[in-house]
């Protein structure tokens, strides 16, 4: 890719000038439109040292209006973040529909620094991007805008860039004690590069030596693209999913089991404790737990949920109830939601409903479109393979009654006091 | 107090089943309420192992509708919480407006710990419940009910309650590994306990050797506090204060000083390079920056703001633009959204606009109530102090300009295109 790169190319200041006007009103004008899209905007920067990362991602801050666009860039996972599955820190990040995120050091840039320093193993780096390709497509399928720019440098330009810029007193605080380092490295980054744009997508190599021209190029990309993707027609909304005639696993569950044992029967306390003592130590070993309940309403999720937080330590679990999203929720997708809610190593999230109900109230509903819930199993899958991954034991129930079953429990409902708020429209 | 506090109080089980439904459709009721109120409710347990604190929050749990509670539990601070002011943590997760947040463990804890365990010196101690009190009159101001138990156990009833767990093999695992620890500083606690009594506000007792007898207690207590807090008439709405005739500070400042030097120019680079440098060893001293930037619509806090992030580390900072609070800041204290983007050690957060809009804006505005307005500068102060107690450098800039030149500006941006959309109605 690189080779082909044209590079050395230069636009002179009178030329730049004679544009940035009228460039930056059309830029803005486009910011306002996003305003009220139902879409993100993400660049990524990603490339050599002293090729402009970080310098374009300025010019754009101080062009556009800084309501809407933000940067942010990753150092070394925090405490918190190690903590939890590698893109957690990526997805509490992302911006919302109207918003601009640029993302400097990136999800690329850990990938890339553990291959190149820790020799990181080909197999365990391509699972990453594997990771991030997917993530990527996730949220371009929920309609975001994502453009990605690898600045370029040759070798002998980048010494030269670092040279120059440590010679002046006034810009050697620019040379960071990574640069010469990384430097060294060149022709290992350059094969991680060349590993990263094969297998993930959509990446433009921006020739990174003249300011004005790297300048130029993405900004009239960021212009084209956006435009292109302001006039994009919406998916169709869904419509509510005919009823499966197809007999199904819960068809031929057994629904006259019964155990007759109170809450203080020895039976109980005896499961209580065993869960106690094994839940204790699970935190002592800073092994996560995803616990996800979902089943019909008055099937008793609830109270199982209490049965199992009984056993556990009050400081060591959070029960997330998964009602209609909030306005920042829906400003994101879907998973955006259950992502910031994972627990770090030895706490435990209980999730009431779960990121199923994609495939389910929003499916049945007609509120997510046959094209999202149908992507959303593949999603789904690989949410949970992050999880695995990382470590978490996830615990996915469905508590089954039968429409008799569920019809009584409703009347009985009605007619208890202290439950009637349980029963809506 | 606990001397005066009637201990060995019980309740039967037949008593107790004859008022709990009926206590309970009434909690919910008033729950139901709470969801439209304009206030949070927080409830805190602390005192002795063995008292009920977990059960009786438990039992609420249990008995309220999950969508509108929470609990949390407090363990040592983690290191995102340690890098923060000590309340950071507690700020993060209070109650939005219509919740109840159930704490455990809460602010109180740590502050008895350390003066138990590590003898904190009794000014130390004093000086952090002081900062409690502030921060819980501020709440209860902005119409928070906070209840606050203390749910008590002599010492030899402690005793017998930690023996009768233990000797049960299915309950044993109740007694964490602290138990006897703090068993054996009872009378360290005891007066820690007394301390913190005297020196806030608004504690109950409660006898915590029968089960029954204390959750009836704590109920009974909610039910009738919350019933009568729902009752309450809101603060009259603020009026547009009268502009004051008097010579100000700002009256004084000479507006005519001039500085001709483009962003190019030596004096620039200099102290571009010098910021650079400061800011990078503040970031390895681990000294958080906290920066806020106060003035006219069009005095140039936007360029500022550039100029100062154009010489920092795109990692460490974040830069805060305060526009009009969303639907989330708006449930909760004012200053709750500075609060959430206070820096971690070693980072720089840079307001753009901050918690003076209180007294600025939504004073003249009427936004804020003359009551609200009039404690937000004792607030601030409060704020302000933990903030440099921590050992934050908080540095704040008002960015003045005449009327004269802020009109001149205005017209320059109605007929600049790029910078039309600064202006607004």
């Amino acid at each position: 890719m690189f080779e082909a790169l044209q590079t050395g190319q230069k636009i002179t200041r009178e030329a730049f000038d004679q544009v940035a006007d009228s460039l930056r009103s059309e830029l803005l004008e486009l910011q306002k439109r996003l305003k009220d899209a139902s879409f993100p905007v993400l660049i990524l920067f990603a490339g050599v040292d002293g090729a402009g990362k970080s310098e374009t991602a300025t010019l754009l801050n101080e062009w556009l209006d800084p309501h809407g666009i933000f940067t942010r860039a990753y150092d070394k996972p925090s405490e918190e973040e190690r903590l939890r599955p590698r893109l957690w820190r990526y997805w509490r990040d992302l911006p919302a529909k109207g918003q601009i995120g640029v993302l400097l050091s990136g999800w690329y840039s850990h990938p890339v620094l553990e291959r190149v320093y820790d020799k990181g193993k080909r197999k365990d780096f391509e699972y990453r991007l594997d990771r991030i390709k997917a993530m990527e497509t996730m949220l371009a399928e929920d309609g975001a805008l994502i453009l990605k720019f690898w600045m370029h440098l040759g070798k002998k330009a980048q010494k030269r860039q670092l040279k120059a810029l440590e010679a002046d007193p006034l810009q050697s605080w620019r040379i960071g004690p990574h640069a010469w380092r990384n430097y060294r490295h060149y022709d290992d980054f350059l094969e991680a590069a060349e590993i990263v744009i094969e297998r993930t997508e959509g990446w433009m190599a921006i020739d990174g030596e003249d300011p004005r021209h790297r300048s130029l190029t993405v900004l009239n990309v960021l212009k084209e693209r956006l435009a292109r993707h302001l006039e994009r027609k919406p998916d169709p909304k869904g419509t509510r999913a005919p009823a499966s005639p197809m007999p199904t696993v819960l068809d031929r569950l057994d629904l006259s089991q019964k155990l007759d044992a109170g809450s203080d029967s020895r039976l109980w306390q005896e499961a209580r404790a065993e869960l106690a003592m094994a839940s204790r130590e699970a935190n002592q070993r800073g092994i996560p737990l995803v616990l996800a309940f979902e089943g019909w309403d008055a099937a008793g999720k609830g109270g199982a949920i209490r049965r199992v937080t009984a056993s556990m330590d009050v400081r060591h679990y959070d029960v997330v109830p998964i009602a209609a999203p909030s306005e920042e929720e829906r400003a994101h997708h879907y998973l955006w939601r259950f992502w910031r809610h994972l627990p770090r190593d030895g706490r435990v999230a209980i999730f009431d409903r779960s990121w199923y109900g994609r495939v389910l109230v929003e499916r049945v509903e007609g509120f997510a479109s046959t094209a999202e819930w149908s992507r959303a199993y593949g999603e789904i899958r690989d949410f949970e393979e992050q999880l695995h991954h990382h470590g978490a034991l996830l615990a996915k129930f469905w508590i089954h009654i039968s429409p008799d079953e569920q019809y009584r429990r409703f009347k009985e409902r009605e007619e208890t006091p202290y439950k009637q708020w349980k029963l809506t429209e």
